[in-house]
C-alpha cells in the first residue's frame, strides 16, 4: 500500500478575540497559522497549506469555517480529528474532518456563507456578551432597519460596502438573505447570506444599518451606496466582535 | 439640606474570568476591588467599602451578584449607575443601583442564593463556551445523576463538601434545589439554591456527581459524604470556569 497525500475539509470553529484575523502572518498569532503548525507536529513536521472558505479579520467568530489542506497518508480522518481536538487551544475547535477529491478547495469550491452579526441592547451591556457582541444601548427605528435590508439582496456591485484594502477586481456578489430578528430581550441579531462577501462589507452594511437606525440616514441611502458604489455614503465599519461566520455551503458532489 | 451618607443595594453581573474572584486582594485585580476603586472616584476619592452577598472565586461568574455599600451623598442612584456602566470595564457590569436602609446587609439579609453549573459536552468543546463551561466530553449515566440530586436537598451540616478554606464555624445550610437540566444538544446545566453555601460547596457536589455519573461512585455515596462529613469521600473540586451565581433573594420589607 503506498498511499500518497491526499486532501482534507476541515471544519472549525473559533472564538476570534485573541486571533489577528484566519490569515497568517509572520509573528501574529492567526487561526490559519495556529492550525497548521498543529498539522504539521500531527504528520511528523511535514508542512501544511489550509486554505480557509472565508478570510475573516481579526476578532471575528466562526461556529463554522471550513478550510482544505493537502495531508500526508499517514494518519486517517478520525485520527487526525482526535490528535487536532488535543493539540489546538481552547479557542479553536476542530468540528470534523473528511477525505475529499484531490480538486476540492474551500474557498472556490462554496456556494454559499452565512454571516451573522449580534447587538447587544442591554443598557448595562451582558458581560457575557462582550467578546460577541457590539454593545449598542441606543433607541433604534426597526422600521427602518427592515425597509433598508429588503434593499439589500440581488446581484449586485458591492463596491460602495467594500473595506479599503479590498482588491480591485470582480466586486460582484449574489446575496441571498439579509435580515434581522431579536432573538432575546435585549439581543438583536443580523443574518447575511452570499455567494461571496467582499473585504469588511458585512460589518459596513451593519456600520450603515446602525446610522439608518438612529436617524443619521434615510432606508433610501441604500439604494444610493450600491448605485453610486461610493463608500463614503456608507456608515463605519461596525466591531469585528459582534461578527459571526455561521456556515459555508458546498454543492452535493456525488462521487 | 445635609443629607448625609445612605447605603445602597449594587446588583452586578461579571465574567469571572480574568479577576482573582470577588473579595479584594492587594495586587490583584477583584470584583470588589474593581468596584471599590470606581465609586471611590466617583465620589470625589471617599473610600467605599463594599459588601458582596456571595465572595465567589477566582474565575467564578455572576449573573446576579448583590453588594451594599454605603455612599456619599453626593450622587444618586441614577447618576451612580450611569457613572459605574462609563467607568467599570467590560467584564464587570452595573445591573442597577438602590437606595436602602441603612442597616441593610447584602450577605447576612439573603435568603436565598441560585448558583449554576455549565458543563460543555461536546466532542470538540465550543470554544465560545471555553469561559463559562466545563468541557465534559464523557459519557454520562444521567439517571445515576438524578439519583444523587435527590438525595441532597435538606438542612444539613454540608462539611463532608466544604472546601479546605471553609472556617470551622456553623457548616449548616437548608438546600432548596439540586437539579439538573439539558438546555441544548451538548450543554447540561446543574441549579442549586440554597440560604447560603459553603467555600466550594458548589465545585465540590458538581465534582462528586460527575464521579458518580461516570460510575466511579454509586448515587448511595452522597448519603455517606453527608452522613460522615468527610471531605476525602467526595469527588475533586470542579473547576471555577462552569460556575456562575445566577441570583440573589432577599425577603420582601414593606416599608
Amino acid at each position: 500500500m503506498t498511499a500518497g497525500p491526499r486532501r482534507i475539509r476541515l471544519d472549525l470553529a473559533y472564538d476570534g478575540t485573541d486571533f489577528a484575523g484566519w490569515q497568517s502572518q509572520p509573528g501574529a498569532r492567526t487561526v490559519q497559522g495556529v492550525v497548521e503548525e498543529a498539522i504539521r507536529r500531527i504528520q511528523g513536521g511535514a508542512p501544511a497549506r489550509l486554505r480557509g472558505a472565508g478570510r475573516t479579520d481579526a476578532g471575528v467568530h466562526a461556529r463554522g469555517q471550513v478550510a482544505d489542506a493537502e495531508v500526508s497518508a499517514s494518519v486517517d480522518d478520525e485520527r487526525l480529528l482526535r490528535a487536532l481536538r488535543s493539540m489546538l487551544p481552547r479557542d479553536v475547535r476542530p468540528l470534523g474532518v473528511r477525505t475529499e477529491a484531490p480538486s476540492f478547495h474551500a474557498r472556490h469550491d462554496a456556494v454559499s456563507k452565512t454571516y451573522r452579526y449580534v447587538l447587544d441592547r442591554s443598557p448595562h451591556g451582558d458581560p457575557f456578551l462582550a467578546r460577541y457582541a457590539l454593545h449598542h444601548p441606543h433607541e433604534m427605528d426597526l422600521d427602518a432597519v427592515a425597509d433598508s435590508l429588503r434593499r439589500l439582496p440581488g446581484r449586485r456591485d458591492w463596491s460602495g460596502f467594500a473595506g479599503a484594502a479590498c482588491p480591485r477586481e470582480d466586486r460582484v456578489r449574489r446575496l441571498t438573505e439579509a435580515s434581522c430578528r431579536t432573538v432575546a430581550p435585549h439581543l438583536l441579531e443580523f443574518t447575511f447570506s452570499a455567494d461571496g462577501f467582499l473585504n469588511h462589507m458585512v460589518r459596513n452594511i451593519v456600520g450603515t444599518l446602525l446610522e439608518i437606525a438612529r436617524g443619521r440616514f434615510r432606508p433610501g441611502r441604500i439604494d444610493e451606496i450600491l448605485a453610486s458604489r461610493d463608500r463614503t455614503l456608507a456608515g463605519p465599519t461596525a466591531e469585528a466582535r459582534g461578527l459571526c461566520l455561521e456556515k459555508v455551503e458546498y454543492d452535493v458532489v456525488i462521487r
